[in-house]
């Protein structure tokens, strides 16, 4: 009886760890995003937007925090207390854990760490999207309703136990829930937003404006990817028994996999449209494969996760390119690689997952996207109609750092493009 | 009697694989470190901070086995023999184990592991401070005696079971031995050695110099803010169980928390204050909330983490304009954010542990600062009239990185200012 | 009877989990050789080494899951169905596990991600030998031979059983096996390809070509520190006993005090041999002494092991100035990290491992050697003369950048030199 209480003690420990551990590798991934966005935008621009992923990721936590937690997991009665809906839940006595018979099994303050720094991926997601033009105080305001409000809500609908879930909506780590939510924020603030100055000629022309640092998107690139290991790692939300343990290293091996797929299929098909060994379609279609496993990284086989990562890869460099086309100005490719490779992610848990239908995983898309693009549209045109959104022409042409930062990120590497 | 062995070391395991992970997030701090001081001087001292920078860790990790560990939790008896430090304490045999009735769970090797990491830290802050005058070698000479004498005497006073700790001293996990304890040697050095040449008017104006690089400074804060997690999190020392297991979870989210309240605080003290978006000053708030939750980032709610991380982070902004009033030259702002906001994780204490007391904390305080402080002055009063501590004046000018180093940190990148 | 069940379950669980958080750590590395490399090249050839480093980890990942696993680990019988060879091996099933009496005590799959993992590892180290003039393409046609090939069949000579291990070959984590092989593969390549134009001049003068980004290249230094934390003591395979959890502890520190020996050697060493404190030279120092000790972190005292990581360090330094010397082109030092450093780990084995022979030893250099070497050049030579291996010499002079990938690292920042 003793030891069959230690090791039921232990189990939480260990569950409690690996969500913790799983937390800090996904936390590790604002770091990427901040990277990657730094990366693909040009000198003028940077400090603005690490100020801005510096922020959200902070704001995220408050809000989330003070809001977010009890919107997406609460329930009425203890939800109104702001500031601890990390308290919602079951009792984590040691008591409590030994007679719940495994169902308390690790600490709830463990998941409320793992869900926060989820929220902040999402918010990642946007500030990409809306580089070299937008208010840095007009995103933040955004931050703010889109961590606290926004995302919790259609959160709360699949993983609180919603009407997404009741439909028959799967999504397991979220290429919908995060990333394609991210992506619908990203297209609304877009739209209203308009294209960067020079971007498109009156001609029809789409100009390339090259990101002014590839190591540092490189760097952000590998960055996602080992976060990701946690993201979708510890989706699992238990590794203490041999079958949990064995889900839990399927989960990294396909993760792992599907970026491997997206990687060599960006690779080759920005080789075949561009002629070019394309290092930034190369990274999309890394952090593309990541996002259409993350729906369901635990049934596929290890060679079907490469394949739907490869073709994720496909998708991101033709969105990006259909994109453009329809003059819809994205600097680091976000909306494609996490909003349309979303899309794909989701529809992708049909190919292994019994129980899964083609309906139920429309209904989560229609429902993530329409309610995330026109709340996050009612919210972007309300901060246009009052404080405004896009900088002044001039200051977008003399870049965003000195007006909004009062700094540039690299003072004394003077360029022929400024 | 079998599974009662069985789980016995199966939680020594995992305590000590969780020693290991967190001192591995430790050791990730010095590549913190690193990128954070390289991008807040300017492009010509670049290769020379690095130098130092990777240099203090194999420093601290050598002088740490052979004096340091066992200055700090030695016996007389154990501790003659340099390089065995780490032996020192407890048998860890299974069978010792087994027979301790859990006193001994954890391998000490991975409790050596993870103090060593600790002492890195605590010279990391020293580098940045003394940055773009002080001459390499002098500084690794420092290096010697901080990493091998200095901290762990200090750091025996508290955690060795010395007359801090029996004096009430509370310091969960080293805002004061570590965070403030590093930033009195700095603040010596710094006294020492002046400010740098231009920085000052002689008309009491205050000439800012930019760091060459903000997205490296950036990815420093990240890297750092997740080494936090090893810093804080291990300093719990034990996990196995539920009580353990939610007692790290509750740091993990308290530790996040605090660096959000930082960030967001000192990103609007700085807008209050230079009415901009300040990137380095909302870099310098989140280690302030970092620093200033480590005394205690156990008891507090998270809402009292976030608070007192914010009051960190205006703490860090106020005392970093405070001390260039006084010609105290810190091109990283490390006295401000490791000293200042250090004292005020040490007070904070009492906002939340029953049993701290202020007389415990203000000793304390007097007792590490006037320790630290005296012995490094007297150190780099050696230093200095012997080898020197300054370069000359018109290596200053040129940087110090071809005449430390004999090559540039970026060579082909040439600025405006050299 | 339950609770034996029970801990046996969460053995096994602790065990997979180690794996992936040292397999994790491992592909971490990957970003480590990428910023290293891309920190050492010049600015006109960084996105096509980035281009090279994100490409081959996904093709060794995708090779490796089809072919080289199998090859390495699987028996003829199982092995014939590409793609499922992460399958070879033990049935996962709790009941199995119950039921093997602790034979079968982690998840194949984590061993899986384990070892893919390492393979990427030894590719990445070719990268940067070749780096600066070899075809994009046909490098990564020699990532896929290499990495489902050429090193799981040698791979498998000692990990999987064969005829090195049945020599008494002894190579805890690889300093032969994946160091020693990626730099004999390197080397094969470098010998046919030559050195970079203007890297020795007709009168035998070595002018130095300095990388264009050292905070890069310091930044990958720590990555790979970081990593090799999992890589060595990922390599120990087994976490969760008292006996097992020490030796992971003390694999740990070995391989902490083996960097830092490397660091303060190299840096001794560059100081006595160029009068400066040489900032490249103290990179490789770090990574010398992490190769030095992998092939048996285990068994040598901290003392040692920080003896065996400062002879490493010096070996580097010589290393590279002789390599020099001989006109043997190595851009970023790998061949003599990796290979001259390999061959001193094998050897120091002997220094602390009972049992471990010099003629063990002496045929597992000759025969990693002697197969990677041989098969490397072969497929070289091959690649040579059908799609040949280096790029013309305008397009060297240039950069291969433009040509090879139609984007520039660092558009913004024109330099002095391209």
């Amino acid at each position: 009886m003793e030891a069959l209480d230690k090791v039921t003690e232990l189990a939480y420990a260990l569950d409690t760890f690996y969500f913790l551990v799983s937390g800090a590798l996904v936390m590790w991934m604002a770091a990427g995003f901040a990277m990657l966005e730094a990366g693909l935008v040009r000198a003028k621009n940077t400090t603005e937007i690490l100020t801005k992923n510096v922020a959200l990721f902070a704001i995220a936590s408050i809000m989330y925090l003070l809001f977010g937690y009890q919107l997406m997991y609460g329930d009425a009665v203890n939800s109104v207390i702001p500031g601890l809906s990390f308290l919602i839940g079951a009792d984590n006595s040691a008591e409590a854990v030994l007679a719940s018979d495994g169902d308390i099994y690790y600490s709830n303050l463990s998941d409320f760490f793992f869900q926060v720094v989820f929220v902040a991926t999402a918010m990642s997601i946007v500030s990409g999207a809306v580089a070299e033009r937008m208010k840095l105080w007009a995103f933040l305001v955004f931050a703010v309703v889109m961590t606290g409000i926004i995302y919790p809500v259609q959160g709360m609908w699949t993983w609180g136990g919603g009407w997404l879930d009741a439909a028959g909506y799967s999504d397991f780590a979220g290429s919908g829930i995060v990333h394609m939510a991210g992506a619908s924020a990203a297209l609304a603030g877009v739209l209203l937003l308009g294209p960067r100055k020079g971007k498109y000629g009156k001609d029809g022309s789409v100009n390339a404006i090259p990101g002014a640092n590839l190591p540092l998107a490189t760097l952000g690139t590998f960055v996602l990817w080992l976060g990701w290991f946690g993201f979708n790692g510890g989706s699992e939300l238990m590794v203490s028994n041999v079958a949990e343990a064995n889900a839990v290293a399927m989960v990294f091996v396909n993760t792992n996999a599907a970026a491997a797929g997206g990687v060599v299929a960006a690779l080759i098909t920005a080789r075949i449209l561009f002629g070019k060994a394309d290092l930034s379609m190369t990274l999309n279609g890394a952090i593309a494969g990541l996002v259409a496993i993350t729906a369901q990284p635990l049934n596929p086989s290890p060679l079907l996760a490469t394949i739907i990562g490869a073709i994720g890869g496909i998708l991101v460099v033709l969105s990006i390119v259909t994109l453009d086309k329809a003059k819809v100005d994205d600097p680091v490719g976000a909306i494609s690689a996490h909003g349309v490779v979303g899309i794909w992610g989701i529809l992708a848990v049909l190919l292994s997952t019994e129980g899964a239908t083609l309906a139920g995983q429309l209904i989560g898309i229609i429902g993530i996207f329409g309610w995330v693009f026109i709340a996050s549209l009612i919210v972007w045109a309300i901060l246009k109609a009052t404080m405004g959104i896009r900088v002044d022409e001039e200051l977008e042409y003399e870049g965003l750092d000195l007006a909004e930062c009062g700094m540039e990120a690299y003072p004394e590497f003077k360029g022929s493009q400024s």
